[in-house]
């Protein structure tokens, strides 16, 4: 760790993830801090108020699966990776800004779902909260797969190209998710819901066209 | 940490021991955040104001030595597991999704406990917040034990079985605090406390019945 | 990290330094979080509002420092030490316990200290906010220096007393702080600031009696 | 991690390069706690009162990329020295203290850009906020490059010199930025921004002048 490495710019992954994962885990944790629970007089139903959060804890609950399965798939693709560079880093870093600024339309989505002037806003805020981690994750690894930049050289190649579709699928599943919200609030959110439970089903094995195979 | 790896789905456990300890490291430390000091008019007494602040504290404490207790155990288990797989990551993210949400019941108890509309309601709703980890601690462990699928094969079957009858145990007596404080708020703190001096014992040395016993 | 470890209570120490060094660093960053900047009414003095806060920002700078100190410091105890059992993790988690609770007396000082009801108040609050961790730290030491039970059997037992007499004397400039803050708050804080200053001498070089001296 | 190591002033770099991520993360991470959403009663444009927070989203992205980019020059530096001691440690805790400290002049910028009789104090403030990592982080490479105290012996030492002018470089450019502020806050932003901007270039590859060189 101390050591001088040759090549300032080519390193190995170990940091970056490390630092990955604190962004992940601080911002996973501070999603709670956004549920405002209600400052009653006295004599008034606690329980009513805390009930009446509920779009709140919808939102605590979604985006704590979406930030998990955001972890779970930035392990995933960086045991694909051999090393990284400045570009990936600041990708990644870019990645990050998003990942740690969802805490804001989980809290737009908690406060307005039920005001009826602006719950159509405040879902399509979130699907969009959601849309721009997607895009800037398919950024990263449309740069990194490319040519084999910065993914293993032993990957199959129909491999890459299965991983590349389905992070482009979901650039274009969480964009209908925004237009749809700007219509009905309530299937855009459906969508922003069906794809996390996608993302809930096991990630496929790696496959090694040479060698390497499991 | 950079090369593949065979195996997509089964992996070490080093990882998601790292990730769960940050989110117990920072919703520990993040209950702090929760007690909201009183912003007095210039001359009023501000020790009183903070000594009315106790339930806060107390609160506080409860709450902190619960999240210092499953950290403790949640390495004491792990050290158990021979390996991860994708539904046992997905139950530990369900299990840290309600240690990561605990600080919110924490603070509805430090600010509704001495409130006597609302008190029986906060002190449920805290009782509530500790079943919800021991019911998907239950359920995590019942799973990675379940005919030796994720836990040590050398372990011996009459000490997992131990651990499984003390994790039911748990959620038994936090559903009982759960009951009895719609009854008596009290008595359902004081099951909850009396619960977490209980897991202040020192845990029991694992036992190995083939060949690795200490 | 995976495999069973003989010993179900005695273990090293990587763990709790990780959790702990975890703390560390989010108390010290959520200092930030307790300086309220000023919601002024559109044409009131921005500049003014935030000169005002300046004791805000002292406290920010000594709970900052100290809980820098006591991270160096915890390194440098942890060294000495050549494993951790059970109760020395609950004497830790009882030290962390007042290290994250600190940005709350923190809050108290800035936002009192200067209105003259409330800041002898506030600043035996913040002195009293240094003792506990001071004690509960030196609880720590007199555990595990007491007859070898926890440090290295190596080092010299002067040099231990030498270590025991400096956490003795923290803990006494406290209480006299707390003490003194109640006559003069002035004096009390000066002092807080004083001991942080002297903390900020390097430390002693370990001394190993039997072979492994420096 | 747990013996003894002879020399208790001097040692090898990767615990206060962990405790440094570990507030880099954090302080990155609480960025978005600093953006208020508008709490409008019902019937009012949320849109609106999410698009006029926009100078809160230039601070937050501005604030981001500036913590990110030190966290890759941390890594940076920290590759090119071979040991710590007392005093790095202490200049590195004192360039923390302002990188946690950030949050602040950004929400002060996101609060007050919009408001005619602050928003010149309130860009003089962030440009200040800038200005003193910028300041402690030089002091820290000044003490480490010095006569070869802490760098690596076989760095070259032109490219040493190299550092330290981009390091004393930065500095007066951010000094700029405040005083050229205090004129015009549009300005004094702008090279804010645009430093940014030329940290995003790659970083230079270390020279070495003794047998190691890349």
């Amino acid at each position: 760790m101390n050591g001088p490495q040759p090549g300032g710019t080519e390193r190995g992954t170990a940091r970056i993830e490390a630092f990955s994962d604190g962004v992940f885990a601080i911002a996973i944790t501070l999603l709670v801090l956004e549920i405002k629970i209600p400052h009653l007089q006295s004599g008034s139903n606690l329980l009513r108020g805390l009930l009446d959060l509920w779009p709140a804890y919808f939102g605590y609950v979604l985006s704590f699966v979406m930030i998990g399965i955001y972890w779970a798939n930035h392990h995933y693709i960086f045991k694909l990776f051999t090393k990284t560079n400045h570009a990936l880093n600041l990708l990644n870093l870019l990645f990050l800004l998003f990942i740690a600024f969802l805490p804001l339309p989980t809290e737009v989505l908690g406060e307005y779902l039920l005001d009826r002037a602006n719950q159509t806003t405040a879902a399509t805020i979130y699907a969009l909260g959601l849309l721009l981690p997607a895009v800037t994750w398919l950024l990263m690894w449309l740069y990194a797969s490319q040519g084999y930049r910065i993914v293993d050289r032993c990957l199959d190649e129909s491999y890459l190209r299965w991983l590349t579709l389905q992070y482009i699928g979901s650039v274009a599943l969480y964009s209908l998710a925004v237009g749809v919200s700007l219509v009905d609030f309530r299937w855009g959110l459906g969508i922003c819901v069906g794809l996390t439970l996608l993302y809930l089903l096991p990630p496929r094995r790696p496959v090694y066209s040479r060698g390497k195979a499991a």
